[in-house]
């Protein structure tokens, strides 16, 4: 699975309670990865982490679940760099995955360890150990992801999005294996250009993709042209012209084999083979129902 | 004003309380400054810090009143380095400090910021910018300062100490300074050995007290022949030969000119000119009191 942050980490999720969990590998975006007090923060990564392992704060779809903020209070009171929120739980972990990549460990050797301390059965890769970096271009000017999703509020509109470092990235290990590996390769309701965009800028996981032997489909992340939150439907209007299946489907070309998409979006063009369902993942049935839908078009297109 | 930690910032802030503050200038230890987790603690400037800005957790004697600690919560579920007490109060602040140190800032200059921002009025210096780093020879072997004292809980016994770096240190900024034009050089009642040594062992600083012309005195941090809190009375039997105010006085050799001592130590030779008081400081009336004692004892000796 590729996955970006939150509608990622609610996919994969629905996956690992629909099958054995441990069959699961989590190809996880990077490129909004940033650098906040020294510390190296892989916002992705780790909802993911906190998703699977029970300690996400679901009502905010971020961050860990009875969080406190004790640590960025006395940050801003000293007038440092607090836009980014940091909690202290969360801290804990940025502390020791900054410490250890200073040490020389490899992110994915880190993100493993870390799995691994939280009792997660699916496998959870980065898409690269290299440093790649998500940039977006707005009319207000170019800014790293997270200056923009963040500490703009993702209020400019979009232009263009290109990711630094891309051109030289390797897989990290494991990555490009599972995918050839495996037997169906799924791409999570994320955003399109800032969530899997990213993961697909590896030229290598690209192409492993490219040249699958095992069925490919993607989740739609909207429902009824709009995406549940995040800037995905802006950006798809804006990048790629509408909001309907089809401007999905565009940003998969030559990777998917069929779109899963919501019930409010049946009946338009989509482009593609496409399995209607609701795709809503608020709760156990909503994710059962989602698992199921990519699985059995998976199954079919076997 | 030369000081350690809680038995130096007691007294800066007895003196602090006595006096206009903002003619007060602490010089502080940076021997037990350590890297944990990647983050730059200088314990001692930090509990002078949290004291006189009312932040200080009275009762343990160290850290943030108010603290909570789960950031090292998931540091120790992520089998991180947990051995240093850091919490999420505090935390705050080392990353303040570590990002600014990161991006070339001196310790210094950093101080000086997180002085202002807390409010602080007396000046805050560390001894020296320079890494000094004090480190302690055991029965057990030899290990840096925090290690023994914290790890260890300075259970092993001291055979001896040395100043890793002191030889190429220079002064911060100002100390040098201060203490030229100071009216009273006073050494606080920390431990001679690993708080107030470390910062004699910057031979410009030692130099300049040695070459004073205002009168320094010290505070021995002994009641009856024992400390209040740490391991200075076992480390003056074993290193100084006993534990009476002769083996404080030989700690500051030409260094001092006078001793404040205890009652309870009152009658016992000192081999300097000594003032007799409580010394403990645990309440405004005992931060008076000693600081009275110095004041008048260097105005006698002007």
């Amino acid at each position: 699975m590729l996955a970006g942050g939150l509608g990622g980490s609610r996919f994969a999720r629905a996956i690992a309670e629909a099958i054995d969990p441990a069959e699961l590998t989590i190809v996880g975006n990077v490129g909004d990865d940033v650098e906040v007090l020294g510390l190296h923060v892989s916002p992705d990564l780790d909802t993911i982490l906190y998703t699977l392992s029970g300690r996400l704060d679901e009502a905010k779809g971020w961050g860990r679940a009875g969080e406190t903020w004790h640590a960025l209070e006395t940050v801003a009171e000293l007038d440092g760099e607090a836009w980014f929120r940091l909690g202290d739980r969360d801290l804990g972990l940025h502390l020791v995955r900054t410490d250890a990549l200073r040490r020389g460990e490899r992110l994915s050797a880190v993100t493993a360890r870390l799995a691994r301390a939280f009792g997660l059965e699916p496998a959870l890769l980065p898409a690269t150990d290299d440093r790649l970096r998500t940039w977006v271009a707005t009319p207000a000017g170019d800014f790293p992801f997270q200056e923009w999703f963040v500490r703009r509020q993702h209020r400019d509109e979009v232009d263009g999005v290109r990711f630094d470092g891309a051109g030289d990235a390797r897989p990290a290990p494991g990555v490009v294996e599972a995918i050839e590996r495996s037997d169906l390769i799924a791409i999570a309701p994320s955003n399109p250009f800032v969530s899997i965009a990213p993961i697909l800028a590896v030229a290598a996981i690209r192409e492993a993709i490219e040249r699958r032997r095992a069925p490919a489909v993607a989740v739609s992340p909207l429902i009824g042209g709009k995406t549940v939150r995040g800037p995905a439907d802006r950006m798809l209007a804006r990048l790629a012209g509408g909001t309907g299946p089809q401007h999905v489907t565009d940003c998969y070309k030559g990777l998917i084999d069929a779109l899963v998409i919501d019930e409010a979006d049946e009946g338009e063009e989509a482009g593609i083979r496409t399995i209607v369902t609701r795709t809503l993942m608020s709760d156990a049935e909503g994710r059962r129902r989602v698992a199921e839908a990519v699985l059995e078009t998976a199954g079919a297109l076997r």
